[in-house]
């Protein structure tokens, strides 16, 4: 038997993010188990009967047991109460990562269950997703090509972050290291107010009068501006507590620049205008060919 | 020979919204002739040498000579001055209609140079269309399905409006009457305030130090939200200028909205951010299925 990377794997959280990397790592034979780890039994049989998991716990403490990698794969809020679950029965060669949005919160979630960091821990982000959620929604696919951020702590060891990068690289993705603070001010600028600005105005529309018609005049551009608006609302409400300060200060600084071009629409300024919807243009057309 | 919808057609502007018309009017074999008219002689040789148009003139009082439909397809800021030009040759029999994005500013440039407006004018806007320009981007279905907005003004007579809504139909789209004023604002919300949502993000990103990177780290959702960043500058500097007072009103109601919302981030107030997110994610659910 050809020894795999990783021997048995606990995905803590089977929806789409959890799911879809199970289902690469197995496409990949980089696996050999997977252990499914979460609330929800029926949710966990639906992932067991697609085959995206071997078998599931419902007890965090028996799923992990033997595990070399354990994917936390759950909402931001819900990852210190599992983190304090795997602290009792954590091992040396237990290498734990996560996928959450925010990293801030995680490092702190990890370091108020732990108390002493773990070795092991190195907590990571794949930029991968759609507005769908669930382990229906999980393909193998998600990760190729795609970029996947780790940030290693003083505290994780060369191994461990060796085998998280080689897991994420076993899913086809690009895998780069930063730091906690510039991850969580470059997802506040790229991701985390975007969202906020789609969500913002669906429901601001939502609540005009004419609500019903205003949708229905629509049109493919903002069917496509407002997709990410139909996004999972607890994931988010738990991105924006974790990551707050960030994201307050990228609103801010987004909404001083609506104020300029709002003011300089009331002064018919086509100068400006025209600059910044150039500039816009161009550096949109720059990074991405669609 | 058969009677045709349209005898004589001329499109002034041969892009993607007036490309598209021709191309869909010859597919349905409800036009005679497609004369183009326009400033740039390669633009309607390309337009010629791709089928869209049967011949052209830069003249627009040549081009529209004979026409029995008229169909102004130019940025908001060039209607006036054709209107001007038709005002010279305009005959009882040529309905006049235009697919420009605000339609009071239409209106008031239809006064301007028409002194009494005239009975064969019908404005309109056909709520289709892509980030892309030009006619290389047309194509005869792009309305199939698409609704169009014609805002009939006291003058228009009945047979002009008739014949509007049914070239409209011709290409298969849905009509749907309703006044200039509420047009520009339904528009304002739907169309104007993402656009500048999404050009004003682009820019205010561009500008932030660590650019390059920025734009890399960026996931599928955000070339969504922003692909409107990708529309035409000279395009939207004229939609702001033509539709500024509906504009800057919903951009004051969004960045009201906008404000709570940071206001509840910065509380961690997640009873208000769950709900704002949840009534959201159900309005775009119910209005669009991807």
């Amino acid at each position: 038997m050809s020894q795999q990377l990783i021997n048995k794997l606990c995905i803590i959280g089977v929806g789409l993010i959890g799911g879809s990397l199970a289902r690469a790592l197995k496409k990949s034979d980089a696996v050999g188990e997977v252990v499914g780890a979460g609330r929800d039994v029926t949710h966990l049989e639906k992932a067991k009967a697609l085959g995206v998991i071997d078998r599931f716990e419902t007890d965090i403490t028996l799923a992990v047991k033997g595990c070399d990698m354990v994917v936390l794969a759950v909402p931001l809020g819900a990852m210190q109460s599992i983190f304090e679950k795997i602290s009792v029965v954590i091992t040396d060669d237990m290498v734990i990562t996560d996928v959450g949005s925010a990293k801030g919160s995680v490092v702190r979630a990890a370091q108020s269950a732990f108390k002493t960091l773990p070795k092991t821990l190195v907590p990571g982000h794949p930029i991968a997703g759609t507005e769908k959620s669930g382990v229906e929604a999980s393909f193998a696919e998600l990760y190729e090509n795609r970029r996947i951020i780790i940030t290693p702590l003083e505290s994780s060891s060369d191994y461990a972050v060796s085998k998280v990068i080689s897991m994420w690289q076993a899913c086809g993705a690009d895998v780069v290291e930063t730091t906690i603070e510039h991850h969580d001010e470059v997802l506040a600028a790229t991701s985390h107010l975007p969202h906020m600005l789609a969500f913002s105005l669906v429901d601001t529309l939502a609540k005009m009068d004419a609500k019903n018609e205003i949708f229905e005049f629509a049109a493919g551009g903002f069917r496509d501006f407002t997709r990410i608006a139909s996004s999972d609302p607890d994931m988010w409400r738990d991105i924006c507590l974790a990551n707050g300060n960030a994201l307050v200060a990228m609103i801010e600084k987004f909404s001083d620049d609506l104020q300029q071009l709002s003011k300089a629409i009331e002064k018919n300024d086509s100068v400006y205008l025209k600059d910044v919807f150039s500039r816009a243009k161009k550096a949109r057309d720059e990074f991405c060919d669609n």
